[in-house]
């Protein structure tokens, strides 16, 4: 039967290719038939490196079988390598090239195994900062005097909202680095950016929502977690002063990356920072302010926070996953203070975070390692930026490069789908800008790719730097 | 307008009292009006200490106001000590006595506030070990190796079933310690025991289930939790031989404390584990097996887990709450090879825990420390149970002694109540049985305390025996 699946590579996000899938009950029963036949659309290239499968309960549904035997057959193709699953975002298919490049790549009913790239060895994919340059020492010296002082109690279940140690740690920080209006009873320890907006899906469920307005471009990590707390994401139009706020109407709050667009870089025009303000006072909106790499801006002084025009309006949303690493799984809020009864409401015993953790980030915020550990980064990735602008600059346009820790490449019209391809067979993981649209998105598809550049080691970083000239048109 | 307020600290949990509530707008707002009738219904022993509140949307329904000014009102009172804010299961008045004990509490309308007792100064709650005895030198040193030893990409997202390190270290110690079949591939790392829970109503849900069996006699926050993932509870009966299972007929999941029934202290009869575990290979059902404390047993060889009888129709969840502190927030789940896939369909990123917290739980099993830290921990406690029971075993009836933190006291018909005020005038906090019984149980109410043997610290222990003491009938 013809399924029809998102293909994330192809210019629209919400254009499917429709597949041929024959599951046929063979000798090993149906699990055994899927896995061969979906092994068979990946190997013969019908179905694209980087597109993503449909839910085990969507295919399952589609094809009449059990959600069961769909969730085995992927996890089966997981292991083999064909798909892969990520974290939080559902099975995709491994990001190896198939068929032979510029050939017969995507010739449905190819009979034998074409040869394919090895995996990546190369990473440019963004959202990762070099996990390499963790501050081991800093961060158990932290530890050590967390733990030496650390009240008794603080082993217990304590404070829904995190550690006062930490938040109060926080408060400061971000009140001097981010011009964040903050107070401790107002912050929120979470589980990363994640169990922040995790916790705001329920609250803004609670409150009657049904949909929240996202920009058109945006993690679809993100737009996961927004639909799993039952609320549909609606995309705001981008264009040259970033995302435009005035369709908005009566929606009960909107996503933002106001100091530096995920994945494109600009920071929302000042008019257009006043504008979204101002609808959510009038309607007693709420703006969700993602500040995800807020801290890293190269050439002037950082945008500062949203929230600071009007804290009763916008929650801040922090996390140590760009600072520090991922892994620490720490991130923050600072809510409204009409709010804080009802995110209380919301919060329940499975949010909660290490109390290790939050205490030993006080520790390291507080004695300053926090800030020269973000000075460090910030002058590695300005080199980096800079050797990616010099390298790639006279070849295609670089957008977003005065902050964070990726940037833009345009590209010709049409070419995303074959510059990922070739890089593929460079053996370099990459994302298209076409991966971060929303599927609903209107307007013009520009092809571009995001580059990661933080997320290599200094090692790595210039045989990635290289495998990326080689691709480029 | 009256109010009905379900009273914990009642008989019948279920049962509900109800308050005349006047919530007039004054000088100070709707607010303020509601502030002031709370706090006078606290006062004046209207609304008794351990009383549950309606959820601020609830109560904010039933008077037609906006949720924020109920909300904003148990803040108030929060912070004035009135109410208390519990972790994942709202909003309570409370433990203090109201009113002169044996004479005009609960009387309506006195008019001057009367005296009542302090905070507690001795706890008898259960559910938390000792916070003082928290392995802190050894816990440095597990992490300094962890993070010695720690690649580079631990640092990272990683996979969302957690480290394979810990994941491997667990599913040694499950097999040697539990009788648990587990394979690190079956295993996943979790927010403590409610994150696992959540997880699994998450699943629950998306296989179509709307009702989970449970105990009558349980932990509100757990179906609190199973509540929010759409799920009904249904208890099960409790008899002489733990709960009654065979009315179980075509729920998909039925929660259960094997080794422990919680709080009632005894482990579940052979027969019954058997029954259970056919119930879930005929319909394709799954027993949730809560091990909360099952490394506690003190008179003989611990009882198995469940799990091993089956894993394929067993969930094994454990906790390191118990044995180290709930503050790590780390908990577990071994699931049938069979579910895997949906597991890893409803993992999403907010899931996910430290990794250092793992990392150095893995070392701490894989040297042994965590063996040596149960066993002097077995023996701790065990003294305490031993003293507890020789303190008042001759004046009342003692169960479930056998193993864990805690015991239930048997009191005489009617008088639980009056023992939970005499309770707070001994600045003792303590939990009665009814605090604990599902709404819809049926069946015999028997009058009883939980007493959480394992919550005081070693000095404060014998202070904490002798008020508990003073208070028995």
């Amino acid at each position: 039967m013809p399924i029809p699946w998102a293909n994330s590579t192809g210019g629209d996000g919400a254009a499917g290719v429709d597949l041929h899938l024959e599951a046929v009950p063979g000798a090993g029963g149906l699990r055994r038939g899927l896995t061969d036949a979906l092994r068979d659309a990946v190997r013969t290239g019908r179905l694209a490196p980087d597109t993503r499968l449909p839910s085990s309960r969507t295919l399952a549904a589609d094809l009449g079988i059990a959600r069961n035997t769909v969730a085995e057959a992927y996890a089966d193709l997981v292991a083999e390598g064909w798909l892969t699953a990520r974290q939080g975002s559902g099975t995709w298919v491994a990001a190896r090239a198939v068929g032979v490049p510029g050939g017969a790549a995507g010739a449905p009913g190819a009979a034998t195994p074409p040869r394919a790239p090895g995996p990546p060895v190369h990473n440019l994919v963004p959202g990762t900062p070099d996990l390499t340059t963790f501050p081991r020492a800093e961060w158990l010296r932290a530890a050590r005097r967390a733990l030496a002082a650390a009240p008794h109690d603080a082993f217990g279940y304590g404070d829904p909202r995190g550690r006062p140690e930490l938040r109060a740690a926080l408060a400061g920080y971000l009140a001097r680095a981010r011009g964040v209006r903050a107070d401790p009873e107002r912050i929120v320890v979470t589980a990363g950016f994640a169990g922040a907006l995790r916790l705001l899906g329920a609250l803004l469920r609670a409150r009657g929502a049904r949909t929240v307005a996202v920009e058109s471009y945006g993690l679809d990590v993100h737009r996961r977690l927004l639909d799993d707390a039952g609320l549909t994401t609606r995309p705001l139009p981008y264009d040259e002063l970033g995302t435009d706020t005035r369709p908005l109407t009566d929606e009960r709050a909107v996503l933002l990356t106001p100091a530096h667009q995920f994945p494109m870089g600009a920071p929302l025009h000042p008019d257009r920072r006043a504008a979204v303000v101002e609808w959510a006072r009038r309607g007693g909106g709420l703006v969700l302010e993602d500040d995800y790499d807020g801290e890293f801006r190269y050439d002037r002084q950082p945008v500062g926070a949203l929230q600071g025009l009007d804290p009763e309006h916008v929650v801040h949303l922090g996390t140590a996953s760009k600072a520090l690493a991922p892994g620490l799984r720490l991130g923050w809020m600072v809510v409204p203070e009409r709010l804080v009864g009802e995110v209380l409401a919301v919060l329940g015993a499975g949010d909660a975070c290490g109390v290790l953790d939050q205490l030993t980030l006080a520790e390291f915020i507080g004695s300053g390692a926090y800030d020269r550990h973000v000075r460090a980064a910030r002058l590695r990735y300005r080199r980096r930026r800079d050797a990616l602008v010099g390298a790639v600059g006279e070849r295609v346009r670089v957008l977003g490069v005065a902050a964070g820790l990726h940037a833009v490449l345009c590209l010709p019209e049409g070419s995303e789908r074959a510059v990922l391809q070739a890089a593929a067979w460079q053996r370099l993981a990459l994302h298209g800008l076409a991966f971060h649209r929303h599927p609903l998105a209107s307007g013009p598809v520009p092809d571009a790719l995001v580059v990661g550049y933080g997320t290599p080691t200094d090692r790595g970083w210039a045989g990635a730097l290289e495998a990326l000239c080689r691709v480029l048109p």
